[in-house]
């Protein structure tokens, strides 16, 4: 493997000599489950919260029991699709292992005339069945992780990528602006779980087409690889100071999928629309963290802990003290993403005037006008539930 | 059971003394599995076609690989949801059974102001979820089915809708208008798909919120009870000549669901907005539908076949030429959706204005307009992937 590939340059991923593949069993969920600096009652009644009887809903706004019922639903579907074939197989399907649930396809592959036309055929499958963002890159196997973690023995299992899938697809589903609006809350972890459904469905469908078509197809949702890097590498968007990514269409409001595939395709090219040096000059989202897990300094090449990865120069979230916060609230949490100033409704246009000016030297009177006007507090979820 | 109920008057459904409960065997796809009268090859093979190593792909226009490809992977998660107790317990969830993968709810309902407040609640959840249209209305036997059809027997079996649910909710999830421009094509089948698992992600999400706030809820797509008349007496919309839901926000372009529930709702009141009497001077169905399966006379109280409800005052189609066109075809039609003169974009504020005018005595110039100004010829689907 090469640390280094000609991508880097449209991407600034600025990778060195020290950079390893990140091993799935360091991710912040998975440690919860072996590891004792992490793993805590919190943690496990955070998990088992998702499910009704466990919920510990309160009297707190936004932590009730409506609140705590409309987000375990939103989960339903997805945890059914993950669940399969969790108990027999030990397969944790879009979060630790890619989807299997898939249906014979064709054996011969539909003759394109082009990549070019194979791929407007994919994006018009894709509209169709509700992809909300797609892009494509080269398959990079820097991002693939080294190592799968096993939920029944707690040890690494083999990542069963096949390695001879050239193109990697990547998809981004919106997240609901006004349930995350009013993050911390249990409800708006509802945002989460309906992004979640909306990604498995979409991941199944879509990848299904691919193997109808006659191509061979993988879909991963959270599993098997790191999805920002990929993403950033095929032009969805580029990563903020919050380490998440941030698109041109819905901010950082979004969840990520990606589909490997042998099906020949253009390979799109990394979008610059000026985040990282508006990031540089803002940090509303770490000042915003509770958990202070955002640093306020510059991209460092030194990981915090096991659970960043190593060997590139990048903005790094503390996720031990991110995690310890979604436990001690019972929710997952996303300030980062309900503050940051790219969190607007880009259909309209004044939001994509802000978008363009704040790609230009205005940007620093952009970040003034962002905290002027837009005070991104919490909404609270009684206004979201009367609304 | 009672044949005659107040909200006739409002739905203007007019039932006799002869009425009975309809049984899904007569149901035409059931007949298909046990009536030699409407089992044949091509029905058998209309059915595997929605599987790739079957789809018997041609090289007419809409009937290609791609065509087949799309449309068989926009059922597929419905497919996967549908067969999860298939095979084990006889269950074909959302077609001829409820859905039953629910996980645990709460044990005590949430105490809700009043009806309004627990309506409201449940709106705003349908909204971030997804739902399309949604409406209330009572329990009304006539419109349960008298049994279920078993595919493992092909024998009656009981339908087990508890009775002490006084609350069906009914959902309807838009159908692509693009995709529907091109029937007849397998092409076009992805709209009815994409409809269905849509409906199939919906119906299972808020059934477990509902059960999550401690409530019962039945989930049920096409199974259990004819979803046409509960639509209609929830107040999404009028039945037309071509004996579907015409619907104010999507026209007849929409798949149906509903669910079974105590939790304490509004009732919703039947809409009227002149489709009945705009369908008495509009033969664009009947005259477009290829095996003259729509009437072009008047309402009837005279069933065709066992297909068609009995002692009830309806347009009523011949189910057995309709289902004979779909083999003939290997792919559903909808040609009746795409020429009626409510498929249009409700957006679009002329689209309104003719809604509005095609209620009032000047409905036969809407129709003529409608006539004049929309071919609703066929789309190629060559067109539709280029679009």
């Amino acid at each position: 493997m090469k640390n280094r590939l000609p991508i880097d340059a449209k991407t600034g991923f600025d990778v060195n000599d020290d950079f390893e593949r990140f091993a799935q069993r360091n991710e912040i969920y998975c440690r919860s489950e072996w590891d004792p600096e992490i793993a805590s009652d919190a943690a496990r009644k955070f998990f088992d919260g998702h499910y009704m009887p466990h919920a510990r809903a309160r009297k707190a706004d936004g932590f009730g029991q409506r609140d705590y019922a409309l987000r375990n639903a939103s989960w339903h579907v997805t945890n059914v699709l993950r669940d399969l074939r969790r108990a027999d197989d030990d397969r944790k399907e879009g979060f630790f292992d890619t989807f299997s649930c898939h249906a014979e396809g064709w054996d011969e592959p539909y003759p394109f005339d082009s990549p070019e036309s194979g791929t407007a055929n994919l994006r018009r499958a894709a509209e169709s069945i509700g992809v909300g963002l797609m892009g494509v890159c080269e398959y990079d196997e820097r991002w693939v992780y080294e190592s799968r973690f096993s939920e029944k023995t707690k040890q690494d299992k083999p990542v069963d990528i096949p390695d001879d899938l050239p193109n990697v697809i990547v998809i981004g589903e919106p997240m609901d602006i006004g349930l995350t609006a009013t993050v911390p809350s249990a409800l708006s972890g509802s945002a989460t779980g309906i992004g979640y459904t909306h990604d498995t469905v979409v991941l199944l469908t879509l990848s299904q087409y691919i193997r109808n078509l006659g191509y061979r197809a993988v879909a991963s949702m959270n599993d098997s690889a790191l999805a920002i890097p990929l993403a950033a590498q095929a032009g969805l968007g580029e990563i903020g100071r919050h380490s998440l990514l941030i698109t041109k269409e819905y901010g950082p409001r979004l969840r990520l999928g990606k589909i490997f595939t042998d099906m020949p395709l253009l390979i799109d090219e990394p979008s610059n629309f000026g985040v990282r040096k508006f990031c540089e000059i803002c940090q509303r989202c770490s000042s915003a963290c509770p958990p202070k897990a955002i640093p306020a300094s510059a991209p460092s090449r030194t990981p915090h802990s096991v659970s960043n990865l190593k060997g590139i120069l990048k903005w790094t979230t503390i996720a031990e003290k991110c995690f310890r916060f979604w436990a001690s609230q019972n929710s997952d949490c996303s300030i980062c993403i309900r503050v940051c100033p790219y969190n607007r409704d880009f259909s309209r246009w004044h939001n994509r005037v802000w978008r363009r000016l704040a790609a230009t030297p205005l940007r620093k009177f952009m970040l003034q006008i962002d905290v002027f006007f837009n005070k991104r507090g919490r909404m609270s979820s009684r206004n979201w539930w009367r609304s």
